[in-house]
């Protein structure tokens, strides 16, 4: 167990009183992630409109699967699977349970159909249910764990599943309307105040004592500059005026494969931005939608995120100046359980750091790497975070489709540089001089 | 009418039988399209698996806004659509019409729902009815041409259901049962026999009459020289034999771009072709079975027919040729009205010419191009044929995915020469010598 | 020897004095070889621009490896190779002969030097001059074919040596420039006038008596409807109309793939124009030049000259309507010997069908294809030309870059519809009434 | 001059010995890239094998232009170029200077001759010369720094195209030998040591007072944790070690993007291996030769040196570990003015940390990015590092292509992950326990 890097509480409570709640957060996990599809029609399980994203479906079945490759088989005596293929076609990379599927593939499977997927859902829901009330005490504190990391999965799915239902809504000229959202509309933001952090030796990483990703651990000191950080998330209206700048037709501001990104793909905008009737619309969850100046930009790449940075004679943090910022903030933002699936304009009623968590993932300036020391889970779920450290940046922060009880303030998030279709946004900073 | 190529009866009838005669075919036609999909689950009608194969509802949207594009936005009189959009998400290339969504994007549509491309349907025919009802005697000449070309168009489609259906069925590890089929099992084929045809000028194309595509006409002269036609196909226990002779490594037998194209691809069979504990099966509408020796071999491009044919030491009949091969036979032969989507072995105790019609379609030599003094029809359903008479090869005689009220002897069917999802099989010709 | 298709003249003159007249025409035709490469620079000889073209290096070895592994290794006793690895570098795609080296990768190969190709040439002359001199009177009626077919191929690669130069130089910003060439300029063309040609069957393919390919034979029947022929080659001026009108964005003149290419490869015009100082010029092999109106227009490909010949309510001819419009016509024409290199203005002065020969290939609307009755040479040779009879286009009538004493009325060049480096026109015919 | 960050040492000597020492400088390093040159064929100038490597003609215009745009144009009065299109065609990326010609079509270029290329060197170098000679005691301070950085541009360009011409030579079958080596063979090499060192705040980064880019400032404090770093590089017997326990095909080692790649490209050994005689070669510029086991294992990708360290048990270094354990080291090391031109192995008879310098580019586990402080030089020299400051991963120590005056211990070389054509190999680390 400590080598997931779990911390290990004092168990007040009888066996049974955990086991009780583990069940509870169990099911309550399970069921959002149904709730999220409850909008579907049954059309919208099935599509994978690109390699880099997945049929609703298949989310479904993954973060079931997961349960079943990596508790119900290794743990419940005389498993059997519902079905011998589905350890198949539901892997998504770990070659040390099964061989998985193509991923390019997964938008080939109209069966099992979304009925089946479902009892597949239910099938395994049953099984750790009765697996969970078969353990001793020694083995509740072996699988325990486990289970955290199959449910911080899920939660990871639950977010994939609407970002990536996003773009394939996006892709169809009817632009369906997932979900209605309500907001505050043209809420004139505070001119961008810059907050400073002194130079030092700091700890970063996380510090123990409940769940975290391998990635996040050790805890470990690290040497920081001074350095400023905005108060708020760059909106639109800002990111507007980049564009209208001429930013994304001048190499200055672009880093080299940047500039190559945008001219193959002929980006000219952040990714959903449309012009209608002379006016810059975006598609949202909620349909079509006018642009709101004021709500913070989202669907940029990193190529974007630091382009606009250096035009705006700023730079992205580092992870660990982020860490260091969000220090003392309360883990508080716009989640996926406010139901609006989309980034809100900060209050402008408020001072401080304002729209760290929630919202639009923060794009930083750092490689996805490996802190000083770290170990990977031990066995097939080493291949969770280690094997994708090269060529991704770090996110953080969460966003409008994170859930609450599943981001941490040194949770690592990480895409490649040209990836847009999650709600990634910008944070800006820059050096500053030691007082 | 006349430049439609459609022949001219002699009426006979009252126009209202000539009507009612018409929307019987009509109804015919369009129930026996949603007959072919009463087997499939909701996820079968969505997906695209590859860009040549469409969505089994697409088929379905598509063939009914063939009507409303060509029929009831020209000749009825405030026709007004039942949504906007449908005019480009279901145009396929026609440019004279509207502007049509890109064909790789046909399966990131979600919506409308099945139940909405039912609907449409519905709406479409109601309109069809209505607007054929209401017809005067020279308006149901004019128009009569132009919904039986919607009705082949319709009859197509059925055909390439089935079959994008059953490449998509292939791609899924779970191997899909679209259908359970009977069939003759194992009936030994006779000895294959040569025919033989005299010298001479013939007539080929059609003839009038009755309907025909633009690319069938004009029925005009040609020179064909001797040669011998086989009186059947070429079986799976044949071609199997051109595979363990090496067939697929062997250069000596293959069209350069043949080979490139097997290497490329690595082919090493026809296509669905699989080896299961140590036999070969293939995967068919009614699932995985075992290759039956002694069926026509299908599923292979032009370059495996004509390589097939050089090691058998003969060739690919021209398609005069087997024009003039099946002038005397009856349009008889296993059409998809059989319900049993998969060619079946001949009967071997018949003689004569066999399979001409029905089973597979058969490649011939003959690059897809017009007859001399062709005519494309007028207007934008010029666009039907003749913008594809380049680099694509003819085919002949129907398959058993074919409507039997579809096909035709001077019928021409095309396709790429590495094309392989379509039930296309080999039928060998040779030089003779003249008598 | 007759398989070879190659007639048999009554031999009047001594062996010797046949012998020696091989060994004059061999020496003419390796010497105007090198002859064109005289005003190349070293750097000249090594680069392959794109897949399709070869380095002149490569070339000048190919066409001497020809004659080592179809004459010297086949029939000269203890023949050595110059150097082992040649027959493997300099093969292109005869496998029955050896293993090819790819063919992209012949722009790879710094060495061998260009001068040890022209002492590989020099190696192969002499051993070619031995040989022929060893032979018996069988020997030699066994290998004059041979060596004949390896001096039409070498023919065939002084025009590619040619026309991938001028691919190649036209990258060059530099635009360098490999022979002025003196031309009469602006020569007013007269209108086009049609020629009529009767219905009937007519005899197509080589008479025998001289050389030719084997895709020449037999000489046979074939039935022609009644035609009009363009009496010269569409002009620059008239294909800039064509531009002018919008030509290449309106589908309706396209055939589907056409268009697909030209928006893929954003086509606006031939290869080779540009415009300067808002005037249209293009790159020749005497450097940019204005375009003369009144020249072919050149460096089409078969999607443009369809394209081209739709608008102008025309079509291009089958290669049987060319050969018997060419049938009476003195082979002459302005060929690679003028030393020109560039298409030239028909003499307005003169009358009746002008420019069959030389200036420009001339594409037919025929796909590449056996003639009835056809056989390719016998063993490795016959991988000439059979195996490319798909997907491929014919052309008529040579060009500038081709040698008078290479071309013939029933010769068949064959190109992808796309191509358009080879100096490639237009020449227009319609269907006719029978007087 | 501050603001290129080279530090301004005390001027004891009169202006003109420091005109005389730069000009020296200029003079040795400029003919020293000549000399590379030297065993090279005309024809071995011309060719690009692939994008990412130059023809050595173009590495010497470039270097030429690159003093023509920064200097001769910006401060010499009255500069006219020789050619007006080579300030095009030779520059690389400087979009601030002017547009340049696109990278893959370098190898297009047989023009300018390779003897023009020359004649443009001499006409820089006498441009240069009269340049410095001009300049006022102010304006050299200007201006040195600059010509400084032109110095060293010219010195990465002359590893470029030793591994360019390396990478060139190994497509062509005839495997050319660029020059000879002599070479201690078989040197057993010692069992690897551990070298460890302590945790604690270091600098990092250039201190000033020579020549360093960019981005090898500012000098700044860094965290270091405790590490051991092995005492020499990693072996081809080694690394033939992981081969053969299968290291190519278990995933377990590999990062996801790196196994991808491996199978993608379909490598099983380092680049330029080949097996002859069932035993291993490898393409070195000597030519081909049979593996020394004892020899630091080269020319592997930043995923390979990652996944042998994995299977090894250890990892790779951080840029700030490998710097600070190579602190108290003397700059020595085979370079490339040993004229080897390959990698040796280490003197058995040495103790300590071995092989820091020369031989191989030490690949670091560190992506490329900027120091906290970072500050491009001014104007498009910015463009120099800091815009490739994405996706690619450092280097440390320099090779035996590499100048001995070019390389410095701060020196921050990049390649990206899946790069092979550079002499970059593998020295391990691990991570320690504080004693």
């Amino acid at each position: 167990m400590s080598s997931l890097n779990i911390s290990e509480k004092v168990v007040i409570n009888s066996l049974n009183d955990e086991k009780e709640l583990l069940v509870q957060r169990f099911k309550k996990i399970r069921d959002f992630t149904e709730m999220l599809t409850e909008p579907l029609e049954t059309e919208d399980f099935v599509i994978q409109a690109v390699e880099e994203t997945s049929p609703v479906k298949w989310h479904l079945a993954h973060t079931s699967w997961f349960f079943e490759a990596f508790v119900l088989k290794k743990g419940m005596e005389d498993y059997e699977s519902l079905h011998p293929q589905y350890d198949y076609i539901f892997n998504s990379y770990y070659v040390q349970t099964s061989d998985p599927h193509c991923r390019d593939q997964r938008g080939n499977l109209s069966r099992p159909t979304v009925k089946q997927v479902f009892e597949f859902r239910k099938f395994i829901n049953r099984k750790m249910y009765a697996f969970i009330e078969s353990l001793s005490e020694s083995e509740f504190e072996t699988w325990k764990p486990v289970i955290e990391i199959g449910l911080h999965h899920e939660q990871q799915h639950q977010e994939l599943l609407l970002t990536d239902l996003k773009f394939l809504f996006a892709q169809n000229p009817l632009y369906p309307i997932y979900k209605e959202r309500s907001r505050p509309f043209g809420r004139e933001q505070q001119k961008l105040n810059w907050i400073q952090f002194e130079e030092g030796v700091y700890q970063a990483g996380h510090e123990g004592g409940e769940f975290g990703y391998d990635n996040e651990f050790p805890n470990h000191k690290t040497y920081i500059h001074p350095f400023n950080i905005a108060d708020r998330l760059v909106t639109n209206g800002e990111y507007l005026a980049f564009m209208n700048d001429g930013g994304y037709s001048n190499t200055k501001w672009w880093l080299d494969e940047g500039f190559s990104t945008v001219e193959r793909e002929e980006w000219a905008s952040p990714l959903y931005w449309v012009i209608r009737d002379d006016e810059w619309h975006h598609y949202t969850l909620n349909g079509i939608e006018k642009l709101d100046l004021h709500e913070p930009v989202t669907h940029v790449s990193y190529y974007e995120a630091d382009a606009y940075a250096r035009w705006a004679g700023a730079r992205l943090a580092t992870e660990q100046e982020w860490e260091v910022a969000s220090k003392s903030l309360e883990l508080e933002g716009p989640f996926v359980e406010s139901g609006n699936y989309h980034p809100s304009s900060a209050d402008p009623d408020t001072d401080g750091l304002k729209q760290m968590f929630g919202d639009v993932w923060q794009w930083t300036q750092c490689s996805y790497s490996p802190y000083p020391g770290y170990k990977p889970f031990p066995g097939a779920l080493g291949e969770y975070n280690g094997k994708f450290m090269v060529n991704q940046y770090v996110l953080r922060g969460g966003s409008c489709a994170t859930s609450k009880t599943h981001i941490r303030r040194t949770y690592r998030n990480f895409f490649h540089a040209h990836s847009r279709w999650q709600f990634s946004g910008i944070r800006l900073a820059q050096d500053a001089v030691q007082a």
